[in-house]
């Protein structure tokens, strides 16, 4: 989408050398832009595991990339088991996100069909590349799908503004372009609706008020932040006409895990009777599982994450503090589960599917096979 | 309570001259304990004002105290008016927190009744005086009554943890000493009971994170900081045996004003089959309204307390920091309101009240008239 005035996408091939992939450090948004160079799998492992890059389908893509990279540094005789290696450490880097572990799998699948090693970097170049366009495609189609929601909603209001809530970030900078739940909002807007979004800041990291603040401000959709309390308040007013939140797994049955804290607002929707959407690509399926509350990893992080946190100073300095005593504890879960019965569809790439087990077989048959 | 190895309260007359009420200024908690001198009710209104004082009950008595001070600052010639505009300024400074009616009224009729200057400063004082030591013996019932819901979980769990989930500050930092929400924990902790905290960090401002930790930590209570996005997981997964918060105002229904957020909890709380309790002295009850989501007038308040926030940098500086995009909107709503249906019950300086209009007929009977 725009971002300081020009197409800017989260990742990409470096125009000059094709062996480094550009992206954008995310942790130093919203108030710096910077490019960040890869040129070894190990360093999309830190740029994975510390959150340089995040959002599942980006996360995807990179690991992608990744095992590009790692086929490059791969010793000529016998490459395999270096491959199988780093395979095993990216899929490592966090645990919740299907997308990481469905892309590495792609990478190895296509690369133990080549003999040769530079077959192998072929493959996995062109796959990557693939992997990359078809999020573009899937995001694109999940905001064409999408749109006809607020387009319903906007009918209703006869035009007076839309109020979507959305949790995290599952916009362009979690995926390549266009985003998740916000592709439907970007072409709503590309299509004159009045829309409005409310940006839950989303603690402990802040990717809402970071991030989707941000990427929503560059492309000129009207938005205000919000902190995580105030979703279920709006709600009862009537200042929320429907939620839409991305997905890092989503189960066979529609359960989906998601940014800590997407739980509480589907309760608060289901209180107050506004639809609550999620919107994925289809590769953000675990169609291994079914109960997403017993069969999740959630994953936990540092303590550091909630106990400091980052900004800009008034002397323009990015700086950390800490808002907690030093001594306090403090747990750090990343994701919650959402269970399909608060779930009002799922918006994917194929079009907006019940979150049930039988409309998602439905679904389920539609994928291309593996 | 206990804090820096001595007996704090929140607010107390200074002992070698009882025209100056000395508070704990609360902004520079957990980081450094700041006592502030208040000599003028307009000293009083900026300390409510900018939440150097915060927490319905405090609020109350600081109120009282700050009439107290007007009285000593009013003309010997028709003090009256003087009076009749502080209290109606102070009454601006916070719509939400029902006490501060409360208290600036007891004032003025108190000293309505004394025909001299004189005697209306000795009886706001003395009156003041009153109110801070009923606070103090309200918030110890509301724990003596509190502590047996703890109890009976601490049977069912066999001596295991207790845990209990709290929102925002309702500790003695809120109040005077005990706090309300805090006083069963107090109780129960000084009982020998194995209890533990979850502290809902509370943005905007960060009470929890700042306050409620701080406190728990200084009387050496078992607590751990989450952010407010964690709750409903910890729920989901059996981490929760009982929520208890405060409240600003209370309808006669049992509707439940508190902190921006909480009505979030109370959804989590009830999907769980969790008891959710709420703890406040009966001058947090206003009886002239039932339904709090139409009556209950929500204090909006500075989109910079979201924007920014506060803390010590690693070079132990007390820093702001930007957190959002500079141009980026945002929205602050202070309050929400829990509906009655989905609060267990109301633990009061009387006892345990059922969260409907019948049972708190009863409780209203038992309160001294006026």
């Amino acid at each position: 989408m725009q971002a300081q005035g020009k197409h800017l996408t989260t990742i990409w091939v470096k125009e000059v050398n094709n062996e480094i992939v550009q992206v954008i450090d995310q942790r130093h948004l919203p108030h710096h832009l910077v490019i960040e160079d890869l040129s070894t799998v190990q360093e999309v492992m830190t740029a994975i595991k510390e959150m340089h890059i995040r959002g599942a389908p980006l996360i995807g893509v990179a690991a992608a990339y990744g095992m590009y990279l790692a086929a490059l540094q791969a010793p000529a005789h016998h490459p395999e088991s270096y491959l199988e290696q780093a395979a095993a450490q990216l899929k490592a880097t966090r645990p919740t996100a299907v997308n990481l572990q469905w892309a590495v799998d792609q990478q190895l699948a296509v690369m133990r069909q080549e003999t040769s090693l530079a077959g192998k970097i072929k493959a996995a170049y062109q796959q990557a590349h693939r992997i990359r366009e078809e999020d573009i495609a899937n995001c694109r189609q999940i905001g064409l799908h999408g749109v006809s929601l607020l387009e319903k909603i906007s009918l209703q209001k006869k035009g007076e503004r839309v109020n979507i809530l959305t949790h995290c970030n599952a916009g362009w900078l979690a995926c390549v372009d266009f985003g998740t739940a916000t592709s439907p909002i970007y072409t709503a807007f590309e299509k004159g609706l009045n829309v409005h979004v409310w940006v839950d800041e989303t603690r402990p990291r802040n990717q809402g008020a970071s991030l989707t603040a941000w990427e929503l401000g560059q492309h000129g959709v009207p938005h205000t932040v919000i902190v995580d309390n105030a979703g279920g308040h709006l709600m009862q007013h009537g200042l929320v006409d429907v939620v839409i939140v991305g997905s890092d797994r989503t189960t066979a049955r529609g359960d989906v895990a998601n940014k800590i804290g997407t739980y509480l607002k589907a309760l608060a929707a289901r209180d107050n009777g506004i639809p609550f959407y999620v919107a994925l690509p289809c590769s953000s399926f675990d169609w291994t599982i079914k109960d997403g509350l017993k069969e999740i990893n959630i994953e936990e992080r540092e303590a550091s994450e909630v106990k400091y946190i980052s900004g800009l100073t008034d002397e323009h300095d990015c700086k950390r503090v800490l808002i907690t005593p030093p001594d306090s504890p403090a747990s750090n879960y990343g994701f919650d589960v959402t269970p399909a019965r608060l779930v009002n569809g799922l918006i994917t790439e194929y079009g907006i599917y019940e979150a049930h087990e039988t409309s998602l077989q439905g679904l389920k048959k539609k994928l291309p096979a593996g």
